[in-house]
Protein backbone atom coordinates (compact mmCIF):
# COMPACT_ATOMS: atom_id res chain seq x y z
CA UNK A 1 0.00 0.00 0.00
CA UNK A 2 2.68 2.24 0.90
CA UNK A 3 4.48 1.66 -2.62
CA UNK A 4 1.08 2.41 -4.27
CA UNK A 5 1.34 5.63 -2.77
CA UNK A 6 4.27 6.65 -3.23
CA UNK A 7 3.75 5.46 -7.11
CA UNK A 8 0.97 7.67 -7.32
CA UNK A 9 2.90 10.86 -6.20
CA UNK A 10 5.21 9.95 -8.49
CA UNK A 11 3.21 9.51 -11.17
CA UNK A 12 1.31 12.46 -10.22
CA UNK A 13 4.82 14.63 -10.25
CA UNK A 14 5.74 13.30 -13.78
CA UNK A 15 2.34 13.94 -15.16
CA UNK A 16 2.46 17.80 -13.73
CA UNK A 17 6.14 17.97 -14.95
CA UNK A 18 4.94 16.72 -18.71
CA UNK A 19 2.04 18.84 -18.92
CA UNK A 20 4.48 21.28 -18.50
CA UNK A 21 6.46 20.63 -21.43
CA UNK A 22 3.85 19.88 -23.37
CA UNK A 23 2.04 23.68 -22.74
CA UNK A 24 6.16 24.65 -23.25
CA UNK A 25 6.10 23.23 -26.49
CA UNK A 26 2.57 24.69 -28.01
CA UNK A 27 4.02 28.22 -26.51
CA UNK A 28 7.39 28.18 -28.72
CA UNK A 29 5.59 26.54 -31.79
CA UNK A 30 2.82 29.62 -31.07
CA UNK A 31 5.47 32.48 -30.49
CA UNK A 32 7.43 31.48 -33.62
CA UNK A 33 4.58 31.20 -36.10
CA UNK A 34 3.54 34.95 -34.20
CA UNK A 35 7.00 36.17 -34.64
CA UNK A 36 6.17 35.20 -37.99
CA UNK A 37 3.72 37.09 -38.85
CA UNK A 38 4.85 40.31 -36.72
CA UNK A 39 7.93 40.03 -39.03
CA UNK A 40 6.16 40.28 -42.15
CA UNK A 41 3.39 42.82 -40.83
CA UNK A 42 6.73 45.21 -40.15
CA UNK A 43 8.74 44.31 -43.43
CA UNK A 44 4.87 45.72 -44.88
CA UNK A 45 4.93 48.53 -42.98
CA UNK A 46 8.38 49.47 -43.86
CA UNK A 47 8.13 48.93 -47.43
CA UNK A 48 4.82 51.07 -47.42
CA UNK A 49 6.70 54.00 -45.69
CA UNK A 50 9.38 53.11 -48.81
CA UNK A 51 6.55 53.08 -51.54
CA UNK A 52 4.87 56.42 -50.59
CA UNK A 53 8.04 57.70 -50.70
CA UNK A 54 9.45 57.33 -53.83
CA UNK A 55 5.86 56.84 -55.68
CA UNK A 56 3.42 59.72 -54.04
CA UNK A 57 3.20 63.54 -54.60
CA UNK A 58 1.11 64.89 -51.36
CA UNK A 59 -0.77 68.08 -51.79
CA UNK A 60 -0.17 68.87 -48.51
CA UNK A 61 1.71 68.01 -45.45
CA UNK A 62 2.38 64.33 -44.62
CA UNK A 63 2.79 64.00 -40.98
CA UNK A 64 -0.25 62.26 -40.47
CA UNK A 65 0.88 59.53 -42.20
CA UNK A 66 4.23 59.53 -40.90
CA UNK A 67 2.76 59.46 -37.46
CA UNK A 68 0.67 56.54 -38.28
CA UNK A 69 3.22 54.49 -39.53
CA UNK A 70 5.13 55.21 -36.37
CA UNK A 71 2.62 54.67 -34.08
CA UNK A 72 2.43 51.32 -36.44
CA UNK A 73 6.10 50.45 -35.56
CA UNK A 74 5.52 51.12 -32.39
CA UNK A 75 3.09 48.37 -31.47
CA UNK A 76 4.68 45.90 -33.68
CA UNK A 77 7.58 46.43 -31.48
CA UNK A 78 5.48 46.36 -28.50
CA UNK A 79 3.90 42.92 -29.63
CA UNK A 80 7.69 41.67 -30.56
CA UNK A 81 8.94 42.04 -26.93
CA UNK A 82 5.38 40.52 -25.11
CA UNK A 83 5.89 37.54 -27.59
CA UNK A 84 9.76 37.35 -26.54
CA UNK A 85 9.14 37.38 -23.32
CA UNK A 86 5.99 34.45 -23.66
CA UNK A 87 8.99 32.39 -25.34
CA UNK A 88 11.47 32.78 -22.43
CA UNK A 89 8.30 31.96 -20.29
CA UNK A 90 7.27 29.15 -22.19
CA UNK A 91 11.03 27.52 -22.26
CA UNK A 92 11.12 27.24 -18.62
CA UNK A 93 8.86 24.57 -18.82
CA UNK A 94 11.43 22.59 -20.74
CA UNK A 95 12.97 21.13 -17.89
CA UNK A 96 11.62 20.60 -14.06
CA UNK A 97 15.47 21.87 -13.20
CA UNK A 98 17.73 24.21 -14.24
CA UNK A 99 19.88 26.92 -13.97
CA UNK A 100 18.32 30.93 -13.96
CA UNK A 101 18.55 34.08 -12.87
CA UNK A 102 16.25 35.30 -10.46
CA UNK A 103 16.01 38.45 -12.71
CA UNK A 104 15.18 37.01 -15.62
CA UNK A 105 12.28 35.35 -13.99
CA UNK A 106 11.22 38.44 -12.71
CA UNK A 107 11.95 40.31 -15.81
CA UNK A 108 9.39 37.74 -17.79
CA UNK A 109 6.76 38.03 -15.49
CA UNK A 110 6.61 41.87 -14.71
CA UNK A 111 6.33 42.17 -18.38
CA UNK A 112 3.47 39.55 -19.34
CA UNK A 113 1.35 40.75 -15.90
CA UNK A 114 1.84 44.57 -16.99
CA UNK A 115 -1.80 44.53 -18.46
CA UNK A 116 -2.51 43.14 -14.78
CA UNK A 117 -1.69 46.60 -14.20
CA UNK A 118 -4.05 49.17 -16.84
CA UNK A 119 -7.67 49.42 -14.76
CA UNK A 120 -5.58 50.55 -11.52
CA UNK A 121 -2.45 52.53 -12.97
CA UNK A 122 -0.10 50.68 -11.22
CA UNK A 123 3.08 50.61 -12.23
CA UNK A 124 6.50 48.06 -11.34
CA UNK A 125 9.91 50.08 -10.01
CA UNK A 126 12.62 47.32 -10.47
CA UNK A 127 15.52 47.16 -8.17
CA UNK A 128 17.19 44.47 -10.05
CA UNK A 129 21.00 43.77 -8.32
CA UNK A 130 22.92 42.79 -11.07
CA UNK A 131 25.41 40.71 -9.02
CA UNK A 132 22.52 38.16 -7.77
CA UNK A 133 24.43 34.45 -8.40
CA UNK A 134 22.66 32.22 -10.52
CA UNK A 135 20.42 29.65 -8.68
CA UNK A 136 19.79 26.38 -9.59
CA UNK A 137 15.84 25.32 -9.05
CA UNK A 138 12.60 24.34 -11.00
CA UNK A 139 12.00 27.32 -13.06
CA UNK A 140 8.50 27.35 -13.84
CA UNK A 141 7.24 27.13 -9.95
CA UNK A 142 9.16 30.15 -9.10
CA UNK A 143 7.78 31.84 -11.66
CA UNK A 144 4.75 30.33 -10.27
CA UNK A 145 5.10 31.31 -6.45
CA UNK A 146 6.61 34.79 -7.13
CA UNK A 147 3.59 35.48 -9.17
CA UNK A 148 0.92 34.90 -6.76
CA UNK A 149 2.67 36.90 -3.74
CA UNK A 150 2.99 40.06 -6.24
CA UNK A 151 -1.05 39.25 -7.53
CA UNK A 152 -1.70 39.64 -3.55
CA UNK A 153 -0.24 42.79 -4.34
CA UNK A 154 -1.85 43.95 -7.19
CA UNK A 155 -5.13 43.36 -6.39
CA UNK A 156 -5.01 44.99 -3.20
CA UNK A 157 -3.12 48.10 -3.98
CA UNK A 158 -5.00 51.68 -4.33
CA UNK A 159 -5.14 53.34 -7.62
CA UNK A 160 -2.27 54.79 -9.24
CA UNK A 161 0.24 52.64 -6.59
CA UNK A 162 3.97 51.77 -7.31
CA UNK A 163 5.16 48.02 -6.34
CA UNK A 164 9.17 47.64 -6.14
CA UNK A 165 10.52 44.53 -6.72
CA UNK A 166 13.96 44.35 -5.28
CA UNK A 167 16.54 41.69 -5.62
CA UNK A 168 20.00 41.10 -4.00
CA UNK A 169 22.61 38.88 -3.56
CA UNK A 170 23.10 36.92 -0.19
CA UNK A 171 25.09 34.19 1.21
CA UNK A 172 25.83 32.51 -1.62
CA UNK A 173 21.62 33.46 -2.82
CA UNK A 174 19.63 36.00 -3.21
CA UNK A 175 16.59 37.33 -1.75
CA UNK A 176 13.79 38.72 -3.81
CA UNK A 177 11.31 41.71 -2.48
CA UNK A 178 7.99 43.25 -3.40
CA UNK A 179 7.06 46.36 -1.12
CA UNK A 180 4.77 48.56 -1.64
CA UNK A 181 5.11 52.16 0.06
CA UNK A 182 1.82 53.22 0.34
CA UNK A 183 -1.77 52.38 -0.84
CA UNK A 184 -2.60 48.83 0.38
CA UNK A 185 -6.13 48.64 1.23
CA UNK A 186 -7.64 45.80 3.15
CA UNK A 187 -10.41 44.62 1.08
CA UNK A 188 -11.21 40.78 0.98
CA UNK A 189 -10.02 39.31 -2.06
CA UNK A 190 -9.89 36.05 -3.92
CA UNK A 191 -6.50 34.74 -4.27
CA UNK A 192 -5.11 32.66 -7.37
CA UNK A 193 -3.97 30.67 -4.94
CA UNK A 194 -4.42 29.34 -1.16
CA UNK A 195 -2.17 29.81 1.69
CA UNK A 196 -1.92 26.10 1.76
CA UNK A 197 -0.02 25.85 -1.85
CA UNK A 198 1.74 28.53 -1.91
CA UNK A 199 3.31 26.87 1.14
CA UNK A 200 3.94 23.71 -0.27
CA UNK A 201 5.64 25.89 -3.17
CA UNK A 202 7.98 27.08 -0.96
CA UNK A 203 9.04 24.06 0.89
CA UNK A 204 9.47 21.87 -2.55
CA UNK A 205 11.77 25.05 -4.06
CA UNK A 206 13.41 25.20 -0.48
CA UNK A 207 12.69 28.85 -0.46
CA UNK A 208 12.37 30.82 3.19
CA UNK A 209 10.51 33.89 4.13
CA UNK A 210 12.64 36.52 5.39
CA UNK A 211 9.64 38.74 6.52
CA UNK A 212 6.44 39.48 5.85
CA UNK A 213 4.52 42.55 6.28
CA UNK A 214 1.04 43.90 5.20
CA UNK A 215 3.55 46.40 2.54
CA UNK A 216 5.92 43.77 1.51
CA UNK A 217 7.57 40.46 1.57
CA UNK A 218 11.12 39.06 1.40
CA UNK A 219 11.85 35.86 0.28
CA UNK A 220 15.25 33.72 0.07
CA UNK A 221 16.44 31.30 -2.56
CA UNK A 222 19.62 29.04 -2.27
CA UNK A 223 22.12 29.46 -4.60
CA UNK A 224 24.32 26.74 -6.16
CA UNK A 225 27.41 27.26 -4.16
CA UNK B 1 2.69 6.96 7.28
CA UNK B 2 -0.30 5.97 4.05
CA UNK B 3 -2.34 9.30 5.74
CA UNK B 4 1.66 11.38 4.63
CA UNK B 5 1.73 10.02 1.48
CA UNK B 6 -1.53 10.44 0.16
CA UNK B 7 -1.43 13.94 1.82
CA UNK B 8 1.80 14.60 -0.16
CA UNK B 9 -0.25 13.49 -3.54
CA UNK B 10 -3.21 15.66 -2.98
CA UNK B 11 -0.44 18.72 -2.47
CA UNK B 12 1.12 17.48 -5.97
CA UNK B 13 -1.99 17.38 -7.37
CA UNK B 14 -3.36 20.65 -6.01
CA UNK B 15 -0.27 22.08 -6.84
CA UNK B 16 -0.36 20.81 -10.72
CA UNK B 17 -3.94 22.70 -10.61
CA UNK B 18 -2.70 25.89 -9.29
CA UNK B 19 0.54 25.66 -11.65
CA UNK B 20 -1.62 25.75 -14.76
CA UNK B 21 -4.26 28.10 -13.66
CA UNK B 22 -1.05 30.38 -12.78
CA UNK B 23 0.03 29.89 -16.63
CA UNK B 24 -4.26 30.17 -17.72
CA UNK B 25 -3.92 33.88 -15.94
CA UNK B 26 -0.59 34.33 -17.35
CA UNK B 27 -2.21 33.69 -21.10
CA UNK B 28 -5.25 35.63 -20.54
CA UNK B 29 -3.22 38.66 -19.65
CA UNK B 30 -0.51 38.23 -22.39
CA UNK B 31 -3.51 37.49 -25.48
CA UNK B 32 -5.29 40.45 -23.96
CA UNK B 33 -2.06 42.50 -23.86
CA UNK B 34 -1.42 41.57 -27.77
CA UNK B 35 -5.11 41.74 -29.04
CA UNK B 36 -4.20 45.49 -27.86
CA UNK B 37 -1.39 46.19 -29.74
CA UNK B 38 -2.81 43.92 -32.95
CA UNK B 39 -6.07 46.09 -33.08
CA UNK B 40 -3.94 49.65 -32.97
CA UNK B 41 -1.75 48.00 -35.57
CA UNK B 42 -4.75 46.93 -37.87
CA UNK B 43 -6.24 50.70 -37.39
CA UNK B 44 -3.11 52.21 -38.12
CA UNK B 45 -2.84 50.36 -41.78
CA UNK B 46 -6.39 50.99 -42.59
CA UNK B 47 -6.16 54.54 -41.74
CA UNK B 48 -3.03 54.51 -43.82
CA UNK B 49 -5.41 53.08 -46.27
CA UNK B 50 -7.73 56.07 -46.10
CA UNK B 51 -5.11 58.75 -45.94
CA UNK B 52 -2.79 57.96 -48.67
CA UNK B 53 -6.16 57.41 -51.08
CA UNK B 54 -7.22 61.16 -50.28
CA UNK B 55 -3.79 63.18 -50.20
CA UNK B 56 -1.91 61.78 -52.33
CA UNK B 57 -1.52 62.25 -56.03
CA UNK B 58 0.36 58.95 -57.68
CA UNK B 59 2.55 59.33 -60.75
CA UNK B 60 1.94 55.20 -61.87
CA UNK B 61 -0.20 52.59 -60.47
CA UNK B 62 -0.67 52.14 -56.87
CA UNK B 63 -1.48 48.40 -56.92
CA UNK B 64 2.14 47.72 -54.71
CA UNK B 65 0.84 50.04 -52.57
CA UNK B 66 -2.73 48.21 -52.34
CA UNK B 67 -1.36 44.61 -52.67
CA UNK B 68 1.33 45.10 -49.62
CA UNK B 69 -1.37 47.13 -47.27
CA UNK B 70 -3.59 43.86 -48.01
CA UNK B 71 -0.34 41.28 -46.94
CA UNK B 72 -0.30 43.33 -43.97
CA UNK B 73 -3.85 43.43 -43.27
CA UNK B 74 -4.13 39.27 -43.94
CA UNK B 75 -1.22 38.77 -41.98
CA UNK B 76 -2.76 40.58 -38.60
CA UNK B 77 -5.87 38.97 -39.47
CA UNK B 78 -3.77 35.43 -39.08
CA UNK B 79 -1.83 36.34 -35.67
CA UNK B 80 -5.27 37.66 -34.20
CA UNK B 81 -6.97 33.94 -35.04
CA UNK B 82 -3.96 32.49 -33.50
CA UNK B 83 -4.13 35.00 -30.24
CA UNK B 84 -7.95 34.09 -29.95
CA UNK B 85 -7.08 30.11 -29.74
CA UNK B 86 -4.09 31.00 -27.47
CA UNK B 87 -6.90 32.48 -25.21
CA UNK B 88 -9.00 29.79 -25.26
CA UNK B 89 -6.61 27.48 -24.79
CA UNK B 90 -5.02 29.46 -21.28
CA UNK B 91 -9.12 29.78 -20.35
CA UNK B 92 -8.97 25.31 -20.32
CA UNK B 93 -6.75 25.68 -17.65
CA UNK B 94 -8.92 28.32 -14.91
CA UNK B 95 -10.72 24.79 -14.03
CA UNK B 96 -9.46 21.51 -12.93
CA UNK B 97 -12.87 19.85 -14.57
CA UNK B 98 -15.16 21.53 -16.99
CA UNK B 99 -17.82 20.81 -19.93
CA UNK B 100 -16.27 21.08 -23.15
CA UNK B 101 -16.77 20.00 -26.75
CA UNK B 102 -13.92 17.88 -28.04
CA UNK B 103 -13.95 19.58 -31.07
CA UNK B 104 -12.65 22.45 -29.67
CA UNK B 105 -9.96 21.14 -27.60
CA UNK B 106 -9.42 19.69 -31.03
CA UNK B 107 -9.69 23.32 -32.80
CA UNK B 108 -7.29 24.67 -30.55
CA UNK B 109 -4.48 21.90 -30.57
CA UNK B 110 -4.15 21.97 -34.50
CA UNK B 111 -3.98 25.81 -34.82
CA UNK B 112 -1.41 26.06 -32.28
CA UNK B 113 0.21 23.45 -33.55
CA UNK B 114 0.25 24.40 -37.42
CA UNK B 115 3.57 25.63 -37.24
CA UNK B 116 4.67 21.93 -35.98
CA UNK B 117 3.74 21.14 -39.75
CA UNK B 118 5.49 23.76 -41.40
CA UNK B 119 9.24 22.54 -42.33
CA UNK B 120 7.75 18.84 -43.77
CA UNK B 121 4.90 20.53 -45.15
CA UNK B 122 2.23 18.19 -43.60
CA UNK B 123 -1.47 19.08 -43.67
CA UNK B 124 -4.08 18.24 -41.10
CA UNK B 125 -7.35 17.25 -42.41
CA UNK B 126 -10.25 17.85 -40.07
CA UNK B 127 -13.48 15.18 -40.08
CA UNK B 128 -15.41 16.73 -36.97
CA UNK B 129 -18.74 15.39 -36.38
CA UNK B 130 -21.11 18.72 -35.16
CA UNK B 131 -22.89 15.77 -33.16
CA UNK B 132 -20.41 15.03 -30.25
CA UNK B 133 -21.57 15.42 -26.94
CA UNK B 134 -20.16 17.55 -24.68
CA UNK B 135 -17.71 15.58 -22.26
CA UNK B 136 -16.88 16.68 -18.36
CA UNK B 137 -13.24 15.83 -17.97
CA UNK B 138 -10.14 17.54 -17.31
CA UNK B 139 -9.56 19.65 -20.62
CA UNK B 140 -6.11 20.47 -20.01
CA UNK B 141 -5.11 17.13 -19.25
CA UNK B 142 -7.25 15.95 -22.83
CA UNK B 143 -5.66 18.86 -24.69
CA UNK B 144 -1.82 17.21 -23.18
CA UNK B 145 -2.72 13.74 -23.99
CA UNK B 146 -4.53 14.83 -27.70
CA UNK B 147 -1.10 16.42 -28.43
CA UNK B 148 0.80 13.43 -27.15
CA UNK B 149 -0.70 11.17 -29.28
CA UNK B 150 -0.76 13.76 -32.41
CA UNK B 151 3.34 14.23 -31.71
CA UNK B 152 4.10 10.73 -32.40
CA UNK B 153 2.40 10.80 -35.82
CA UNK B 154 3.99 14.59 -36.74
CA UNK B 155 7.55 13.07 -35.81
CA UNK B 156 7.33 9.60 -37.78
CA UNK B 157 5.73 10.82 -41.57
CA UNK B 158 6.95 11.69 -44.51
CA UNK B 159 7.52 15.11 -45.96
CA UNK B 160 3.89 16.25 -47.58
CA UNK B 161 1.74 13.65 -45.83
CA UNK B 162 -1.81 14.54 -44.30
CA UNK B 163 -2.97 13.45 -40.96
CA UNK B 164 -6.69 13.21 -40.66
CA UNK B 165 -8.75 13.93 -37.42
CA UNK B 166 -11.93 12.72 -37.39
CA UNK B 167 -14.30 12.72 -34.11
CA UNK B 168 -17.60 10.90 -34.18
CA UNK B 169 -20.58 10.45 -31.26
CA UNK B 170 -20.40 6.96 -29.84
CA UNK B 171 -22.42 5.61 -27.01
CA UNK B 172 -23.21 8.75 -25.48
CA UNK B 173 -19.38 9.85 -25.31
CA UNK B 174 -17.38 10.50 -28.28
CA UNK B 175 -14.38 8.91 -30.28
CA UNK B 176 -10.96 10.71 -31.75
CA UNK B 177 -8.90 9.36 -34.42
CA UNK B 178 -5.71 10.53 -35.96
CA UNK B 179 -5.25 8.33 -38.78
CA UNK B 180 -2.38 8.67 -42.06
CA UNK B 181 -2.90 6.88 -45.01
CA UNK B 182 0.55 6.31 -46.00
CA UNK B 183 4.37 8.00 -45.33
CA UNK B 184 5.00 6.47 -41.96
CA UNK B 185 8.68 6.00 -41.45
CA UNK B 186 10.15 4.42 -39.12
CA UNK B 187 12.63 6.26 -37.44
CA UNK B 188 13.16 6.42 -33.81
CA UNK B 189 12.24 9.44 -32.16
CA UNK B 190 12.43 11.38 -28.98
CA UNK B 191 8.98 11.69 -27.77
CA UNK B 192 7.89 14.66 -25.84
CA UNK B 193 6.06 12.81 -23.20
CA UNK B 194 6.53 8.82 -22.42
CA UNK B 195 4.14 5.75 -22.64
CA UNK B 196 3.58 5.42 -18.68
CA UNK B 197 2.86 9.04 -18.35
CA UNK B 198 0.29 8.95 -21.34
CA UNK B 199 -1.06 5.73 -19.93
CA UNK B 200 -1.33 7.70 -16.24
CA UNK B 201 -3.62 10.54 -18.34
CA UNK B 202 -5.49 8.02 -19.75
CA UNK B 203 -6.79 6.11 -16.87
CA UNK B 204 -6.96 9.26 -15.06
CA UNK B 205 -9.22 10.82 -17.69
CA UNK B 206 -10.94 7.57 -18.07
CA UNK B 207 -10.49 7.36 -21.36
CA UNK B 208 -9.96 4.09 -23.43
CA UNK B 209 -8.03 3.30 -26.38
CA UNK B 210 -10.20 1.35 -29.17
CA UNK B 211 -7.32 0.80 -31.82
CA UNK B 212 -4.05 1.44 -31.81
CA UNK B 213 -1.83 0.96 -35.07
CA UNK B 214 1.24 2.25 -37.02
CA UNK B 215 -0.95 4.40 -38.92
CA UNK B 216 -3.65 5.63 -36.60
CA UNK B 217 -5.28 5.76 -32.94
CA UNK B 218 -9.09 6.53 -31.70
CA UNK B 219 -9.98 6.93 -28.29
CA UNK B 220 -12.94 7.10 -26.63
CA UNK B 221 -14.08 9.26 -23.95
CA UNK B 222 -16.97 8.88 -22.22
CA UNK B 223 -20.12 11.77 -22.16
CA UNK B 224 -21.78 13.15 -19.40
CA UNK B 225 -24.97 11.02 -19.52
Amino acid sequence: MEMTELDDQDKCEKMRVAQLQFIGKILSLFTHQLNNHLAIIKDSVGFLDDLIKIKGQFKDDISEITNTMIEAEEQIEKATVLSKRLNSFGHRMDNAFSTFSINDILDELLVLASRATIQKRLSFERDFSPDVPPIYSDPSKVHFLLFCLMERFLKRMKAGGCIRVITKAKDQGCTVCFAVEDGICDSEEVWLCSDEVIEYAKSSLGCKTMENNPNSITLFFEGMG
